[in-house]
C-alpha cells in the first residue's frame, strides 16, 4: 500500500491539523512508458506554503485532494520504461507519498555512491541550484562585495554564503539562535553573524557591515528586508528568494517600507525562480560538487524519519527547529 | 537687490508658511573667473521635497540657511570667466532666487532660438533626461512592451510615455482627472489612460493592459506601485523615478506589499537619479531636440509667475493643479 498525504483544504494562516490527511491507497500500476519509484527521502521546503494557496504564481497551485507536492528522491522498483531500470536512483517531483508512478517528464538519475542521496533533494537540488544561480548571475557577486544573506543558516542560505566566500566577498549571515550562528561562522567561514532572536538585525547589520552592503539574498522578507534596504551601498542588488515570514501571514504581505533605498543609492531588487535556470542545472551541479569534493563546501541535511510525521515535520521550516536542508526519510529501514 | 527664498526649517510633512522665508539681499558681487545670472525661470520639482529632509540621499540636504535649491535658467549680466560672455543664456542649479554668482560647475549654454528657455529645465533638462534614460536604460524597452507610467501627464511621465511611443510600445498613463487624461491620449498619443481622480486605478490597469505590463514607470509611489506590481508579465522591469505619494508623509513610506510579485514574475524593481547619466545627456538632448524638431513629441510648461510666489506654487506640484512642467517666472518683464 502506498500512504499519501492528500491536501484537504487550503490553510488560512499556518497548516494544522485539517489542511492534509493521510491516505493509504494501492500502490501504483505503471503503465507502457512509466516506471515506478520506492521513495527514499522527501525534500520540505518552504515554497510548499505557497504552493498551497489559491493563487497565480510560478507554478499552479496544488489542487485540494491531490498528493502534496514534493521533491523526492528514490529508486526505481518496477518498470516499463526503456531508460530506467529497476535499481536505478532518480530524483523529481514525486509528492508526499512512498510510491510514484511517473514517465519521467522532470526526472533524472543520480549516483548514490557519488553523494549521499538527501543532498540530491538538498545542495545537489532546488535549495542548491537556487543558491548558485541566485547569488551568481541575479546577485552578480564579484570579488570584495559585502553579501548579507539572511536564513544564512538554511538549506539556501548556507550554500549561498559559502559560494559567496568561494567567490571572493565578505559574507554576512542572519539566522535565529546562538547555534545557528556558530554553526554560520564556525563551521561555515562566514565572516559574520547576526543572531535576529537575539539582538536587532538593523544594529547587527551596522556592526557586520559597517560600510553597508553590496548584495542582499532574502529569503525572510519582513522588517530584516527593511533592515537591509536601509544599508545599501551604490548600486546594491537585493535578491528576492523568498519571504518565509510572509508565508504564514493572515493579513497582507507587509511591503518594504524603505524600498526608496532603491533609488538613492541606484539598487535593484530581482526576484527569482531556480526552475527559469533548468538548461544549467548540470553545469552548477558538476560545479558544486566539485566544491564539496575539495572541502570548499560544507552541506548539512537535518533528517526526520516517518511520512507520518510529514506535518509535525513541515512545521519546522518556519519555527526555526532545523538546521540546514530539512528532509523527511520515508524508507523504512 | 536679490530676493532669494531661504530654507527656514525643515517642514514635516507637507511645506507650510514657516518652511521657507523671502530675503532680499544685495546681488553678489562676483570674483575673477566667476559669471553672474540673471535668472528667468525656476524649476519646480518633487524631487525637491526630497532634498529639504535631513536624511542621506543621492546629493546633501539643503541646509538651513541656505538657498532652496533648484534648476534655473537665466541671462549672463555680468562676467570675468573666460567662457562666458554677457548676454549668454545657462542653465544650472542656480537656486530659488533672482541672481545667482557662479564659477560655471555644472552649468552649460542653451540657445533661445532653438527652443524656448522654459524647455530647457523641462523636456531638454533634468525631467526630460530623467524619462530619457529611465525609460531606455532602465526600462530596457523594446518594441511590443506594454507600458505604464504614473503621472503620466506631468514633466516626466509626458515624455516617457511620449518616448515608449516612439520605441513602438503600447503606452496607457496614470493622471489625475479627465482634463489630464485627454491630453495623454488625444495630445500626447498615448494608448489609454486611467484617472486615479475618478477610477478604480486595479481595474483601469485591468481594463488597459488586459495581458499585463512590461515595464512600469513609477513616478507616485503608494497604492497605485501596488496595483502595478499585481500586474506584471514575466520578465518585467519597474523602475523607480519617485514616490510624490509618500514624499509628504508624517508616518513611514508606505512599502508594496504586491513585492513578491517581483519573485512570481521574475521582475525587477530598479531605483534610478538621473545625475548618473550626466556623460550622455548631450546625446539624448540632441536625441529629443530631433524628436520635437519632427513633432513627434510634445513639450508642455505650466508657467507662475512671480518669485513671491514661490511656496503657493510649490503645493501644485503635490495638490496636482498643474499640466506638464512647473515652471516659476522670475524675470519681471
Amino acid at each position: 500500500m502506498n500512504k499519501q498525504w492528500i491536501l484537504a483544504e487550503r490553510p488560512v494562516g499556518t497548516p494544522d491539523a485539517s489542511t492534509w490527511r493521510l491516505e493509504t491507497n494501492p500502490i501504483p500500476e505503471i503503465k507502457e512508458g512509466e516506471f515506478l519509484i520506492k521513495q527514499h527521502y522527501i525534500s520540505l521546503d518552504p515554497a510548499m506554503r505557497g504552493w498551497m494557496n489559491d493563487m497565480k504564481s510560478y507554478i499552479p497551485p496544488v489542487q485540494i485532494g491531490e498528493v502534496m507536492r514534493a521533491g523526492t528522491v528514490g529508486e526505481v522498483i518496477a518498470t516499463k520504461h526503456d531508460g530506467y531500470a529497476v535499481g536505478d536512483h532518480v530524483t523529481g517531483w514525486g509528492g508526499v507519498q512512498q510510491y510514484t508512478a511517473t514517465d519521467g517528464a522532470r526526472y533524472h538519475k543520480v549516483d548514490p555512491n557519488i553523494a549521499p542521496l538527501p543532498m540530491y533533494i538538498g545542495t545537489l537540488g532546488m535549495p542548491g541550484m537556487t543558491a548558485y544561480f541566485g547569488i551568481i548571475q541575479e546577485g552578480k557577486i564579484k570579488e570584495g562585495d559585502v553579501v548579507l544573506v539572511s536564513g544564512g543558516a538554511g538549506a539556501v542560505g548556507s550554500i549561498v554564503g559559502q559560494i559567496a566566500k568561494i567567490k571572493g566577498c565578505k559574507v554576512v549571515g542572519i539566522a535565529g539562535g546562538e547555534k545557528k550562528c556558530k554553526y554560520m561562522t564556525e563551521e561555515l567561514g562566514f565572516d559574520g553573524a547576526i543572531d535576529y532572536k537575539n539582538e536587532n538585525v538593523y544594529k547587527g547589520i551596522k556592526r557586520e557591515c559597517p560600510d553597508g552592503i553590496d548584495v542582499y539574498f532574502d529569503n525572510v522578507g519582513g522588517d530584516i528586508l527593511d533592515y537591509a534596504l536601509a544599508n545599501l551601498r551604490f548600486r546594491a542588488r537585493v535578491v528576492i528568494c523568498g519571504a518565509i515570514s510572509q508565508y504564514n501571514n493572515r493579513e497582507n504581505v507587509v511591503g518594504p517600507k524603505n524600498y526608496l533605498s532603491l533609488l538613492v543609492n541606484r539598487a535593484s531588487m530581482q526576484g527569482m525562480v531556480v526552475l527559469d535556470y533548468a538548461k544549467d542545472y548540470q553545469k552548477a551541479a558538476m560545479e558544486m560538487g566539485m566544491w564539496i569534493a575539495q572541502g570548499k563546501m560544507k552541506s548539512r541535511e537535518d533528517i526526520y524519519e516517518g511520512i507520518e510525521n510529514f506535518p509535525e515535520t513541515f512545521h519546522r521550516l518556519f519555527n526555526g527547529k532545523k538546521m540546514g536542508k530539512l528532509v523527511l526519510k520515508v524508507k523504512e529501514d
